[in-house]
């Protein structure tokens, strides 16, 4: 259960789709209103795709009642379960206690201090027991008392390097391919996408551009303070305080969409009781049709099976009520063809 | 001197420039690199133009030393006293003072209640004399209690039938027109266009968007808290807290254009020493070349003159380091041949 309360003080957290431009009449098949070219090859022929397909054209089609203006077609996706993989652990997280390990050499009092030494030796039980205190030591020791260019070079040099203990892959190869086509085919109609996540903005912003297309304004996040200095040498820097700014996740998400965004969004996507409110908050919305999605790890194979129990990435009240709020639930075994680029 | 606390706790315009696309040869002249057409007719012949224009260029002409990708090409504005005008009293203050006279036939209590009995009065001075608690009061009453669409509501009818002291003009129509060019013509070269105001997130996100064809989620401001509610019938709503959530003004302006834009920008302009340390931030930033704009208020008949003694707008620091920094000063009376649209 502790685990759980990661996510409200963690400031949390490659290559894009190719787009398929082959047009031959052997593959192409015009149906009313849909592209010629499959826009989600990774996604299985279902009531899901459908779902997806029929909501983008309809909302960007002139002349249809369901037709939304450009302005307006604002797309929001959590990020930790539903852009990229989030077991055994949230990967900022890992990252943290990786930048621990890194740091340590520099640190010999941490070989009888905890979190540290707990770390350091692999127990994770023990740095958990530590509860909220060790979970803050952790962020302020790895997240906090640097400069923000600082800060994005460690994460920068980590997603180079870290690899997972599953996969073997870098992290930024377990982002989910259909993921990224949706992301693609929204953006083609006109759609901005917005990443709205409980994880740490300045962590997912060094490498979502690369990752998702997605650019650092476009990120809402959960954050720490910032401070502006002026160094000796006449030199400007912010610095990361160990002070937490904003948590963007339950009922913050959708006080993060309006303090960031500033509109409501036409199409959600989600994967866990985190982002109920966020889905609650588009589905709600009258004047235009709403999409709300939510990934429902259901593959133990080929990524990891979870929901109702799980520690990270709960899913219980969201599945509960997606049929009250019509999300559309993806079960990520039988609608996705491929997980991975 | 009371009046430059309002920045501190403020939560603190109308048709776009037509883009002319006339391309004749008897008035198109080619230089090399520049435009067929004149992007910034109300702009005279002179240094600041030329400034401008020569930096838009080299940094946007494939090939050039001074390239910078598309990506990174943020520019960020300031609004009040840069984008509109600010004088005799910043807009939104305005406003406020407008909302209390409107809502007080539901409020006899104000008849004997300060700082309310002194706006009913238009004494000003006696408002003022209230100093920071009576900010918060008025800030608190106008600003805060309602929905963020209520909110919203009360600002797009200001806007709409509100009008200016001295040029009886809409507010949104004291919006300059040498800016709105500059904005377009940055945008016609890749740039994205950001305000960074000390003014209030949602009072500016009401209308920026077609008085500057800047979308709410690229607008930068104060901002008080807000929560997540859902009322009985089940409608979710965010209600505007009295309470302030962040500071979008001084030291406050690198934070906030870290934290919502995530990137440094190329360009920055401004016109007050509210403006400094975003000026600074930009123009000693490595790797890129920077631009940094000021606009002087040297125009007492067309529309202000004012800058080192102004409770408004003052603009003194800024103006002594200019030349350090290499700030082009615009000289609103020479430099500008209209002022508004």
């Amino acid at each position: 259960m502790f685990l759980k309360q990661f996510i409200l003080a963690l400031f949390l957290v490659f290559t894009l789709g190719c787009k398929e431009s082959v047009k031959t009449d052997t593959i192409a098949q015009e149906t009313q209103g849909q592209e010629m070219v499959d826009p989600l090859p990774s996604w299985n022929e279902g009531a899901a795709k459908s779902a997806i397909i029929d909501f983008v054209t309809k909302t960007t089609t002139n002349g249809s009642s369901d037709f939304v203006p450009e302005k307006d077609r604002i797309a929001c996706f959590d990020n930790d379960g539903t852009l990229w993989t989030e077991q055994p652990l949230y990967f900022q997280f890992i990252f943290a206690i990786d930048r621990i390990k890194a740091m340590a050499p520099d640190h010999p009092e941490w070989k009888s201090e905890q979190p540290f030494k707990a770390i350091m030796e692999g127990d994770m039980e023990t740095v958990l027991a530590g509860g909220m205190k060790s979970v803050l030591s952790i962020l302020g020791t790895t997240h906090a008392g640097m400069t923000t260019d600082e800060f994005n070079k460690t994460v920068a040099d980590w997603i180079a390097t870290a690899t997972h203990p599953k996969t073997g892959k870098h992290y930024d190869e377990m982002i989910f391919k259909p993921m990224l086509e949706l992301l693609d085919y929204l953006r083609d109609h006109g759609y901005k996408t917005f990443i709205v996540s409980g994880g740490g903005i300045d962590f997912i912003r060094v490498w979502a551009e690369e990752a998702y297309g997605i650019p650092p304004d476009q990120v809402v996040g959960s954050s720490g303070k910032v401070t502006y200095e002026v160094k000796e040498d006449g030199t400007p820097v912010l610095i990361k305080q160990p002070e937490l700014n904003f948590i963007d996740d339950k009922e913050g998400k959708p006080v993060g969409i309006h303090q960031y965004i500033g509109k409501r969004p036409i199409f959600t996507a989600g994967n866990s009781d985190g982002d109920y409110q966020m889905l609650q908050y588009t589905s709600t919305a009258t004047g235009y049709p709403r999409f709300g999605l939510i990934v429902h790890h259901t593959d133990g194979e080929r990524e990891y099976a979870y929901d109702r129990e799980s520690h990270i990435g709960e899913l219980d009240q969201a599945l509960d009520d997606a049929e009250k709020y019509g999300w559309i639930i993806i079960d990520m075994k039988s609608d996705w063809n491929t997980i991975y680029p």
